[in-house]
């Protein structure tokens, strides 16, 4: 069994159901972080992952919204950015980030979106003692979770964000809207400079599987480096790992998530 | 709270999903049943309801066919008859029937379909004393779970089977279906005639509603027929109250869902 062991709330007829749709989805961690807390509030509502190829996220999308109990989605890798076009409404920063994770089903029948990732991460961070203001940073993966992380960074004011990604089309898209929201403090390109930067954040996929190379190497970082990693399983990826064995400070993935769980709870007013 | 106090399993990234799909939802027993029994199983696998409209049941069951984690779907009023269609294969007492209210994703992707409702209707009534073996019938209402308990109680060797529902169009479609099945033991009339019938079945959705009118009078039958009701909320209802009162046996429709459990559990290897 991989399932964890917390008991999940009781589902009756009456229930309020919210999916998370990824691709894959085995890892997700949300439906066992959140489940247990819904149980213990006593709310009548439960989060399913489901897990929906790319290529269907549009109608399965759409039928969801015409399953008249169920009231959210949260959306992971890789739907945050098809996701946006499917709402009627979408916050600012969601529209910026030109990625959504969280759907919600509004009092007139309308669905309106928003992005918690950059939100949680920039939270988590602080917590840790890695408050980004001031600093220069590199972020890896122009993705759904990269760009809402820009632009929370953007946000937090750190002085200079480098984003990195193969794509150059989805990268040059991000920083064009970046630019223009955040001036003079946005750089693009394809491969990672870190021989000067305080913060460096893999925001791509790559760590999910056991065999996948490191998103950027650890050996070019300076000495007093911050290495954040996205990914929530494992809980140390191979990246985190190269980055201890240098000395350099690692920063998990879990608490970006551990921080949105509230943040969906308010969104979905759990 | 209306939800049951017992706790739903555990759910996380790598549970499988099965739906139940219902319109109106509130009502329905099987998520309470069932969650609990998968719970103390270990299963990682949960039972979530879907209101779907019946307009938008046969997108929604094409969606839910790509959500990969999704093994099974469950199917109440008014989808029974709808859903048969979007099956790729169908037992032959569904297809008799014409309805169904499971569908499974098979090893080979193909979505199969069969019902359980009659069998589980029939098991009921049986292990509350009342074989239908001999008997005359009438079941009132040839929708799905009607259709489904027609089929089971003729392969329980009734004598005699009315079939009563004001849409003459599929109560014919269905007598002329059951009428070649089991020759000479299916008739079809707009009202019921209950003056010598020895079990009266309301498989209408009458009754799920407090301001519903009776499906049929309790005054015409004689005094010993069995009034039994497939409605399971109200665990009492009016129908089976007026029975009660004229001294009738009143048989409720809690033992036929109780009864399709196991057949759920078996059904989609659980």
């Amino acid at each position: 069994m991989t399932a964890p062991t917390h008991a999940g709330p009781p589902i009756s007829g009456t229930t309020r159901l919210y999916a998370l749709l990824g691709d894959p989805i085995a890892q997700v961690r949300a439906p066992g972080l959140l489940n247990p807390v819904l149980a213990r509030r006593g709310a009548d509502a439960v989060l399913v992952p489901m897990r929906v190829a790319p290529g269907d996220v549009a109608p399965v999308v759409r039928a969801l919204r015409q399953v008249a109990n169920l009231h959210g989605i949260l959306v992971t890798v890789p739907h945050k950015a098809a996701v946006l076009a499917l709402a009627d409404r979408v916050t600012a920063r969601a529209r910026l980030a030109g990625s959504v994770n969280a759907l919600r089903r509004e009092p007139d029948g309308a669905w309106s979106a928003d992005t918690f990732d950059g939100d949680g991460f920039v939270r988590g961070l602080v917590e840790a003692g890695h408050d980004p203001k001031g600093l220069r940073v590199c972020v890896v993966g122009a993705g759904g979770a990269g760009s809402a992380i820009a632009v929370a960074l953007l946000d937090a004011e750190v002085a200079e964000l480098r984003l990195v990604d193969t794509d150059p089309g989805r990268r040059d898209e991000l920083w064009r809207r970046l630019s223009e929201a955040y001036p003079g403090r946005v750089s693009a390109a394809t491969g990672p400079r870190l021989a000067d930067v305080d913060l460096a954040v893999n925001a791509t996929p790559l760590g999910l599987r056991p065999d996948d190379p490191l998103p950027f190497p650890v050996s070019g970082l300076p000495a007093h480096a911050v290495v954040a990693d996205i990914i929530m399983k494992p809980a140390e990826t191979a990246l985190l790992r190269a980055a201890g064995e240098r000395g350099l400070a690692a920063h998990p993935g879990e608490p970006m998530l551990a921080h949105q769980i509230d943040s969906y709870l308010d969104f979905f007013d759990l």
